[in-house]
């Protein structure tokens, strides 16, 4: 379905006739968008699924508010992550027990890259991509500390296959770089760390519900994701957590709470893990953001993942062609690959002054955002944007540019913080 | 303000009489709590704020839907945990940045024990009580799995004033029994483990919003606590966890993530704790479940915790007087502290029918709950429940167990979790 660029449309009413004929384009209706914007950070934020919308009611409401303390049992609040981690598991090309729905992206990449160390004894080494999203690098940090003996090898993306030695114990990769949209190549990475003994840990933020993920097919150990970027799971929505059904007897969850216990209920002293992927749960869940993220899954149900990404690609193509000008005419550097091929689901473009210019683009109804240290970040959801919106981003940028808008000072004070 | 037993009503009238007096009566209005319902299990789940279902519906149709990813700045998402924290701290004894709001209790006990093992690097013990609530255990076994060299040693809740050695690094402790409701000399055992240069890590989850709490009066060091229960920020509700200010700078969080960075979005690639205990933060707190605690905990201002712990006593009072009777001839032990001073907000029964008895209480709307194995549990709030309630629940309970109505079949499945 992504087999190369499909003719770019050359005027607006193109647009919309191809907007009208794309199947794809309904999904957007599913979605509470506020008129007149055109929404480029979905790979930051999702926008609002009127399904979780409907469902955080209910389930405040009705279930807290009426069912109380059995809504865990009427309501099935105890099985929410484990029906939640079933829409996540065909997204990643995982089997349901192989994917746990829980915590934070970090605090699950915590308990993957401790367990992945107790299952590599002898070896003692995180290998690391600099440049990936910080706090990935920040919780193998405190790992480190906890675990003096452990130390952190940190190289460019273009080095990891050659940095693949004996005494690495896991490669934690990010499989889209956040900033350039930059996609690693899952598959044969974790093939040849495999070769290597090297367990790999894939943090999947930037491309879960994005893009065709196939980590059994690619033999694949672990991997982290995150719930309120392409899967519209609301704001910091619970994270998951994937394990590989071959680690599963052997693996520790260091976090090891009684949400990951065999018989929570049993309140037994001693811990024994549950089955499965289950075990990478910790506390108890936050039920009202699990209920917005399992609502939102709803979307992605009979969607092949490779088409989401034909889509996203067709519509940053567009952005890019009708951009170019602009793009030139002010200096602007496009960091995201120039093949196809290789992007995920945003460009990135530097520019010095990247950070008023995005302000502007926001002022304007064009939501993107900024990313230290000089970068103007725009994403393509398939979901909700239509060709018409990516060509009236554009025009809306070559205005700002060319009329100098984005010099307005409102636009210089940097007091946002995502 | 607690200074012994009030007469006990000795009729429904007299009860409707006190409740119309009392000031703290007028609470319960601001819950949504279902007719007809006696809920004596806020000990588990706290039942709707008013206030957290309309923040929680604002937050997600106005914040989420149309703020977007701005949400973070225009309605200050990124302050939420530090607000929420704010409005905890005064109910436990404690300043504002000694407290953090993130992740799950079990999470937060397992920061604070690590980070306190390194606080004592000549230590190796992790003193712990017997019969605490069972995923604390559960965390630090895990710990101890990532530490070989340290050790977990339990003992029963009376021994643990002798159990201070030179060895032990740290006390984990719950304020209140999970199962009694006995409480622990919080102080005293403080400044005990103080003298004999142990820290303590408090487990207040059966505590906070229900009894004063002294944390720096007491010297005490850490805490964890539960939003879900008294606090009523709804299932599963991020936790807290405190740290005392003595420690602030030399403390280090294993789960070092991005929220607890100094500045999170500079995007650095070296982790720098931010100041105070907001470095107890690890990754995206869930906004719409934090939103519902953050709003729940407005019930709390200009409450003193001294007034709620004597009305809830005085309704533990009222119960234990009026289903004496039944308590007696149906051979339930009383195992909560016969010294109401030794008494949290909740009373625990042993009887071997304890299962199929809560089941029939529930179904006749006098919702308790069940802990294993022999235990019928109830709790009993201050801020909705009045002394009428209690009258209902105590005539529900006799007429249940005369009639044998508990003995219906549909009581005797264990199929609920919770």
């Amino acid at each position: 379905m992504d087999g190369g660029a499909a003719a770019i449309p050359d005027s607006l009413a193109a647009c919309r006739r191809l907007d009208r004929d794309d199947p794809l384009a309904a999904l957007s209706r599913r979605f509470r968008l506020p008129a007149g914007v055109v929404y480029l950070d979905g790979n930051s934020l999702g926008p609002l699924p009127r399904a979780a919308e409907t469902a955080v009611r209910r389930a405040t409401a009705r279930e807290w508010g009426r069912s109380l303390v059995a809504g865990w049992n009427v309501d099935d609040w105890i099985g929410l992550p484990a029906r939640t981690a079933e829409r996540i598991a065909p997204l990643i090309g995982a089997d349901s027990d192989e994917v746990a729905c829980a915590d934070s992206v970090s605090v699950n990449l915590f308990k993957l890259a401790a367990g992945a160390l107790a299952l590599r004894p002898d070896r003692k080494v995180l290998l690391a991509a600099e440049g990936d999203f910080p706090t990935d690098g920040y919780m193998l940090q405190g790992l480190s500390r906890l675990k003096p003996d452990i130390r952190i090898r940190s190289v460019s993306r273009l080095e990891i296959a050659g940095a693949l030695s004996d005494d690495v114990a896991v490669l934690v990769l990010s499989h889209a770089d956040y900033r350039t949209g930059a996609l690693a190549d899952l598959s044969s990475l974790s093939r040849q760390a495999s070769a290597a003994g090297v367990l790999t840990l894939w943090d999947l933020s930037h491309t879960t519900g994005l893009t065709p993920i196939g980590l059994a097919a690619a033999g694949a150990d672990m991997a982290v994701g995150c719930g309120y970027k392409y899967l519209n799971g609301g704001p910091g929505a619970p994270a998951f957590a994937f394990l590989a059904r071959r680690h599963h007897e052997a693996f520790a969850n260091p976090l090891s709470g009684w949400m990951g216990h065999q018989r929570p209920f049993d309140f037994a002293p001693g811990y024994a893990p549950a089955a499965g992927a289950a075990r990478l749960m910790a506390g108890t869940p936050p039920i009202l953001s699990l209920t917005a993220l399992h609502a939102a899954l709803e979307l992605f149900e009979g969607l092949d993942p490779a088409d989401l990404l034909a889509r996203s690609r067709r519509l940053s193509d567009l952005f890019l062609a009708r951009a170019a000008p602009t793009l030139e005419a002010h200096g602007f550097t496009c960091v995201s690959p120039a093949l196809r091929q290789a992007r995920g689901g945003h460009l990135a473009f530097a520019h010095p002054q990247a950070y008023p210019v995005v302000q502007a683009l926001i002022a304007a109804g064009v939501v993107g955002d900024f990313r230290a240290p000089d970068l103007m970040r725009l994403g393509f959801s398939p979901l909700y944007l239509h060709r018409a919106d990516v060509w009236a981003a554009a025009d809306r940028f070559a205005r700002i540019m060319e009329t100098g808008a984005w010099r307005n000072p409102a636009f210089a004070e940097k007091q946002r913080v995502t």
